[in-house]
Formats: C-alpha cells, sequence, structure tokens
C-alpha cells in the first residue's frame, strides 16, 4: 500500500519512515542516476568476498542484502531520489565504522553515510551501489552534564528522543525541525541543519561543543570535548558540520542544551505590507529582545490557501501578511506582558492590523500548526516547485514578487514564507502540472536572482544530490577549489558520498 | 622611559600599546628564539630587491624598515616574545594583501600577520625575520544593516571603535574583551576570542557570518556573506577562525551584533563552597535564563589580595567564595526583578551568604573593577605564573586546590578565577620570584592535570609560539595529524606565521 506524499509530509515527526516504507513496485521512482543523467564514478564493485568480511565485523543480521530489505534505505522520503545500493551496514560501535571505512577505502568501495534519511536534496540515499552505512543502531545516550547543559550521544539518537531526554532534566536541545521524529543528531550535524530554534539557540556552529568522527581511511578523530572554550589548535569539529557526510562520518556528538523555557507565548499578527514586517521585526528584537525565539512571516497566499486545502481555522481575518512572533522565558508574567506590550504599540503604529496572544498550549498549537502546514499544502492543488534561500532582509520578499510577474502568464500560484528572523524564505511554486517549460521558467532563473542579491541558493537543506550544479550560484571558483583541496586531503579516493556537494570533484 | 607591566595590564583597554611602546635597550626582551631554543627553518631571507619590490605595491611610507620603528612589531605586550624582523608591511586593501602573499609564496618569504598584538601566547609576534603584515590600515567599517544587525568591516578595525559605531544604531558587538581598545577584530577571529560576553551571546563560530580571507598563494577566498542561513558546501570561514593565521590571513568580516540591551544589572554575593556556586549557577541558569549575561567566580585568595594590592572597596564582607551574575535583559523592572528574587531566595537557602544587587552604573563598574582587576594585582607582589583552562565544571575548582597541596612547602599564593559559565578558569600562581623549580614543579604538571579532565590547556589565549610543545594534552595524534593534513593542503610552503600554533611541521 502506498502513502500518499501528503501523508509522509505531516507524519514526518511521528515516527522512523524509512522502517514504514512499503513500496508497490509499479510506484518505485526512477533511478536518480537515469533521471539525472549521471554516470558511475570508476569505484570498486562490491564482491561476495566483501559481504563474507563486514559479517565478520559486524554480526549477520547488521549485514542487510535482502533486496527488499536494502530498498527503503535506496530512496528518499520524499521519493525524488532512487539509488541502487546492494548492501546496508549497520555498525553498533565507532570501531566497527572505522573498520567499515578502512575495508572501504582499501577496496575503493564508495560508500553513502545516512541517518534519519530526512534530507530534501538526495543528500542521504545511494546514487550507484555505493553501500550505504546505517547508524539506526548508534543511539546510546552517553552523558549529560545538568549543569553545563552539555549532552554527550552517539550520532544515531533520533532528535525527538534526544529532546524527551534532556527536559526531564530542565533542558531542550538547541534545534528543532518539523522531522525530529526521525531524524539523527549526526545527520543534523552533517546538514548543519538549522530549524526553528535558530533564532533564539544559535546555530549548530555555536553549538556543538565536540564531535567523534571516522575520516575516510578509518582514522577515528577525536575531538568529543565537552568545553566551551578551547582554543587548542584548529577548530576541526567544523569541517564535519555541513559538509554532509563527504570528509568524513559523525560517530558521537556533544552538544550543549539551553535551559528549559518556563513560559512560552505566542502571537499571530496580520500586518499590511512586507516593510510593516521588517519594522516590526526590528522592534521585536529591541523590546523582546532576549525572549524572542521565533519570528515568522506569511504572505496572504500561503496562509488563505493552507487554511482552505486542509481545513484549518485562521483565529484573525484575511490580511495582506501574517507574523508569528514566538517568545521562551523564564517567567510567564514578565513575558506575557512584554508581549501585549510589543501587540498594543504595534497596533497603535499601525503596523499591526491585527492580532491575538496566546500562552495556551492548544491555541499555540494550532496557530503553529498553520504555519508548518504550508510546506505540504500546495500538494493538495497540484504540483510544488519548492525553494529554500536566504536572502538579505532589505530584498527578502521581492522574489516573490519577481516570480509572481514572471508567472503572470500561467496558471500558478506563488506562496512566500520563512523564518525572517534568519534571512531564511521559503518559495513554494504551486502549479496544475510539473512541465518542463514551466521548470525552465524557474529555474536557473530563481538561484540567478538570488545570486544578484548575494543570497543562499540553500539556506538550511543543503547541496546533497540534487544541487551540486547550482551551488556556484553561492560559492565562487576560489571557495570551490578550497572545497576540492580539502576533499582531495581527507578523502582522496573519494569513497565517501560521492556525487553529493561538490560540484565536478575527479575520481580516484 | 618603560612602563611598568603592571600599567600596561590596567591600560590595555585604552588605546594602541604597539604605538606606544618606547623601550629603553637595556628593558629589551631577550629574542625568543635564544630564550626558547628555536632553529629558523629555511625560508628565504630578505632582500633588498624584495623591500624594492613591496614599494611598488604599497607606497613608500608604507613599508616600514627603520630598526625602531620596526621595533615595537617584534616585541608582544606582555614583553615575553622577541622576533628580529626587518620589515613591516601595511596594506589597504585585499588586493594589496594578496599581491604581498603571492610574491612572499613564490620566494618562500615567511610571513607574520599581525592585529593589535594585545595576544598573550606569541601568535602576533615574528620569531625570527618572518614579514610583519599589519593591519592597521584596513580599519573601514563597509557596511551595517540596522535590521539584521550585519555588520561588514575590514579587519584592521579596533574592536571597540566597532563597539562604539554599532551601539549608535542599537546594537553591541557579540564579543568584548579587556583589550578592546587595541585589539583588532580580524585578530579577534583569527585566536577565536572569547571573553566576557560569550555566555550570553555564544562564541565566533557561531556569530561570525562571513569573512574574506587571502590564502598562503595570495588567493583571494571570499566567503563575505552576510547570511543566518548558508548550507552550500563546506562551511570555510571556520577554517580561519581560532587557526590563528597558519592557514590564511582573514581580510574582511560580517558579523552578527545583537540588539543592544535596554537593562543592565550586576549581582555581587559572598558563597561558602564551590559547591554552592555551582548550585547557584544551575539556578541562575533557570530563574535568570535569557537575561543571565555572565556568572563569574572567584575565591577569597583572589579577591583579597587584589582588594588589598590595589586599594580598592569590596562593597560585601570576607567570604571564601564571590559570585558575580550580570544580566542584559530589555526591561528593567523585569530583570531587577528577576534577580533581586535570585537572591532572596539564594539567601534563603543559604546558597547566598551575602549579597548586593545595582543597576547603577558607577557601582556596577565598581563590582567589574575588583573582577577585572585580578589579573594584574599579583604583580605588585612578585612573579605570577598564568594558566587559562578550561575544565568540565564538576571538576572546575579541584586544579586550585591540587596546586595549593602541591605548593604548601613554597611561598607561594594561588588564585582561582574566571567564567563558571563557560567552563574557563583562570589560575594564577604568585610567588616572590621566578625560579626553575617553581615552574618544573607547574608545568607540565597543571596541562597533565587538565588532561586527565578531558580539560584544555588553553581556553581563550590559544597556543600561538608559546605552547605548541604542550598541545598535545589537549589533541590526540589523531587531530595533530589532521591539522598537519590542512596545513600542508592550505600552506604547502608553510610562510603562514611558522613556528606557531601546530608542533613539529616539518618547513618546505
Amino acid at each position: 500500500m502506498i502513502k500518499p506524499l501528503s501523508l509522509f509530509i505531516f507524519n514526518l515527526s511521528k515516527s522512523n519512515i524509512a522502517a514504514q516504507f512499503k513500496f508497490a513496485s509499479s510506484a518505485l521512482p526512477q533511478f536518480s542516476s537515469e533521471k539525472y543523467g549521471v554516470k558511475r564514478k570508476s569505484f570498486g564493485v562490491i564482491q561476495p568476498s566483501d559481504i563474507d568480511y563486514f559479517k565478520t565485523i559486524l554480526s549477520e543480521e547488521r549485514v542487510v542484502t535482502d533486496e527488499s530489505d536494502v530498498l527503503p534505505f535506496n530512496i528518499d522520503w520524499i521519493k525524488n531520489c532512487r539509488g541502487q545500493s546492494k548492501v546496508v551496514l549497520k555498525p553498533k560501535t565507532t570501531e566497527e565504522v572505522s573498520k567499515i571505512l578502512s575495508y572501504c577505502n582499501s577496496k575503493r568501495l564508495a560508500v553513502c553515510p545516512q541517518g534519519g534519511n530526512t534530507g530534501l536534496v538526495g543528500g542521504s540515499v545511494p546514487v550507484f551501489d555505493e553501500i550505504v552505512l546505517n547508524f539506526n543502531l548508534m543511539n546510546n545516550i552517553i552523558s549529560l552534564d545538568e549543569i553545563s547543559g552539555a549532552l554527550v550521544c552517539e550520532s544515531g539518537c533520533v532528535l525527538e528522543n534526544l529532546d524527551n531526554y534532556v527536559r526531564d532534566h530542565n533542558l531542550i536541545m538547541p534545534l528543532d525541525l518539523g522531522a525530529k521524529g526521525s531524524c539523527h543528531i549526526g545527520g543534523n550535524i552533517s546538514t548543519n541543519a538549522g530549524g526553528l530554534r535558530l533564532l533564539r539557540y544559535g546555530n549548530l556552529h555555536g553549538s556543538v561543543l565536540g564531535l567523534e568522527a571516522v575520516k575516510a581511511d578509518g582514522t577515528i578523530l577525536d575531538c568529543l570535548r565537552t568545553l566551551k572554550k578551547d582554543n587548542t589548535g584548529y577548530h576541526l569539529k567544523h569541517l564535519f558540520i555541513g559538509s554532509e557526510g563527504t570528509l568524513g562520518v559523525v560517530t558521537k556528538v556533544a552538544i550543549h542544551c539551553p535551559a528549559l523555557p518556563k513560559a512560552v507565548s505566542l502571537g499571530f499578527f496580520g500586518v499590511k505590507n512586507f516593510e510593516n514586517i521588517l519594522e516590526l521585526y526590528k522592534r521585536a528584537k529591541s523590546s523582546l529582545g532576549e525572549i524572542l525565539s521565533a519570528f515568522e512571516m506569511a504572505d496572504n497566499e500561503s496562509i488563505s490557501s493552507t487554511v482552505k486545502n486542509l481545513k484549518l481555522s485562521n483565529p484573525i481575518s484575511d490580511y495582506p501578511f501574517y507574523v508569528l512572533v514566538e517568545t521562551h522565558g523564564s517567567d510567564e508574567v514578565h513575558d506575557s506582558e512584554k508581549l501585549s506590550r510589543f501587540l498594543s504599540e504595534g497596533m497603535d503604529s499601525g503596523l499591526i492590523l491585527d492580532g491575538t496572544v496566546t500562552s495556551e498550549p492548544a491555541k499555540m498549537k494550532n496557530i503553529w500548526n498553520i504555519r508548518e502546514s504550508i510546506a505540504g499544502a500546495g500538494l493538495l492543488e497540484g504540483y510544488t516547485f519548492k525553494y529554500d534561500v536566504s536572502i538579505p532582509l532589505r530584498n527578502y520578499y521581492e522574489l516573490v514578487e519577481l516570480l509572481r510577474k514572471r508567472l503572470r502568464d500561467h496558471t500558478a500560484k506563488v506562496y512566500g514564507y520563512g523564518h525572517v528572523g534568519d534571512g531564511n524564505i521559503h518559495i513554494n511554486v504551486i502549479v496544475p502540472e510539473y512541465t518542463k517549460q514551466l521548470y525552465s521558467i524557474l529555474e536557473p532563473y530563481i538561484f540567478e536572482e538570488v545570486a544578484k542579491f548575494r543570497g543562499s541558493i540553500s539556506a538550511e537543506h543543503g547541496v546533497g544530490f540534487r544541487k551540486p550544479q547550482f551551488i556556484h550560484y553561492s560559492k565562487d571558483e576560489s571557495a570551490l577549489q578550497l572545497m576540492r583541496d580539502m576533499k582531495k586531503s581527507m578523502d582522496p579516493n573519494g569513497i565517501l558520498n560521492p556525487y553529493k556537494v561538490l560540484p565536478d570533484v575527479p575520481n580516484i
């Protein structure tokens, strides 16, 4: 029984998707290599003797070779990419990962490290017959220092499980994603996942205290310190944050968990135009400052379609723009006083046309649900082209307007919504169905415009398999060359997650 | 006229030290190479033709060769290290830096990049005849986005000047150091400077948005984006944060400036023992949470000696330990309510023996002055061995106790004080005068103990010239080898800041 895509989206946080995957063979996506015209590089081809060797390192049941068992690990959750791996390895320890990589490196066997397989750019599934190195069984919590907030765990821990664990100790994880029910902390780090708490708690480069990683040649790199300050030589951990498993494989993580907020409040406001949103953001930074945990926007098209398609209820009337403001604080009275003052000052000045402020969990959930449903709501109307870009705030909304102009002779809706506080806008273009003509109207046009603004063509989602050919819109040749140099230095045989991230890396 | 060292310490933030340096020749420190027995590597020796070439790139007056003019650039501000450079170059543009490095690389001439020269580990002065690349003239502010808080500037901007500039726009710099009146933002980034605001605003890996750097071969690397989220390939900027100018030279910086706090409050408390400090810290994180901007401790020895030596007045009585708690917030009434509640709950539970809370600038300055004067106060009693280490909080104060035991048969005072919130303790050992015997009692003992705790032998100060031989106490061989690999890949001739950071890097 094939689950409709929309269900996958809405259930993403509920359980491990890979485990749930059941495919009717007719519904299998096309092989990525064929779909995107990629040629296999001259890696070794796995032999029965290799499988035998892996069985000596791992136990028999942790070397998965049955075709139907391997299938879910070959397909990404949006069913866009499909690889042709023949084997999935499930190590339980760093030493096992080290032995596997050392062996693969000596035999030039390519490897695709895989966490929760929730990525959106095909980075976590193989393209050809790369060996899938899956971290589901490396899911132990090693230690938690309640005073400093330092959590140490293995890389296969599911983000939501970690969040539940640290909440019992009055802490929270510094990141939160829609995919938290499936994604692994190791994958979060490898992809530098952003998410909903970034505005308040900063990015992973700031909150990862240390890590342990295994290099392509099997060397175990021990940078697993729990210290906030450590200026002894190069800050190596950052090599593995956001390099999508191409420079090494993260096996253990030390991460700083902030204090659990005692009070959470939410405001949802109607606003006349984007200029007023920017002015409101400036005021929020000044008057809510330290308690501001999210500042999100969505345009009318996003909200009205979402509310209509999913039969949700909008707590305020119809406005050109909407702003969602969340606070995390240590005193409910103080926080709601600040947020109410922000609302009344915003209304007095005309920046806010109407709004509601609440601390009631059910009401907050309802508002967040509207915001979080935008991503998938368009799927019910047809095909969705999805973009995730960063643009400097003064130009943040211009791309949406440019696109509407460009598409005015076509049946198309353009949704603009995102994390204003992070300069990160999501743009969905909803059309009755996918056509090559529409595709060529949108790409590379969108990336060209993002490049003009000195923005990023991938704010949170990464490069993976789907975007190496567009990376030059955000990285110049000097940066690309340094990336190639680093890859060559750290993985000279190119076995780690090939065909991903880097454009035109010569193989072996 | 030679200024006493203590004056330098207390005036560090007031003006550019290098410019003030006047030496009586008798007071010149010994050459670092002789003092520490280092051998010159086989770099090229600068020729008159090289000087002529530099004068064609820069104007005549920006190629400094007069011995007395060069002298201040050869000596670090604590007069510990002295190099033998013959020439100081003062570029004004990135292109000039690029031309200089490209030329030096082709001639294998070694280069020492120098910011404000306020480092404590000899990283910013040459050891032999390295060419000093000084950034005093690259001090332009390029742009400030008031809404997002993104400041873009050249690397030679003095931190305090930047802080003053952004304060006029209701923002603050995310870092603050005692050396802010002299240190350059480029040097801050190259050394991953920590300082007083780290607990609240995070480290530079989190707050640097982008940078421009020049590699050893003169390649200009443009990663100068102002985006908070950008997942397009390797996160290259982190290579230059904390690598102390050995992998490249930072020329421009984009950094996120948080909102200027509207309210600042300070509490100063007497505490019975270190266990109670930890319990108080836990409570502060929970009840002050989002407004907590500093949580500092000092033991009785530190405070009583400082107050006595410098004739300061302690606002509370004599206690075994002291805690300083600072808040940065957006509402003075809310903040002082939180801090007063923290004080009264602390006193009710016996964790706080006595304390004072204030928002008056003069009183706050007085309390901070006691805390900041500890570093130099011991100099008035004799020689000070200074250590700057990170230790996990549960073991944070143990090293002080171990040292007192180890030194019980000697005339010695041990001060323990530091940033509890960052796990960073400063330990000063004050003795009547330096002796080799005392030195050998302290080192490498201290580093061995720090290693046992899995701490860092250099929390904020870096490795520089003084600590490469100790780096193995905090980094294992796998990490050191990766550091060497990166150095070899990015600076194959080893011309950038040689003799620093890395132990035993083969030359050329």
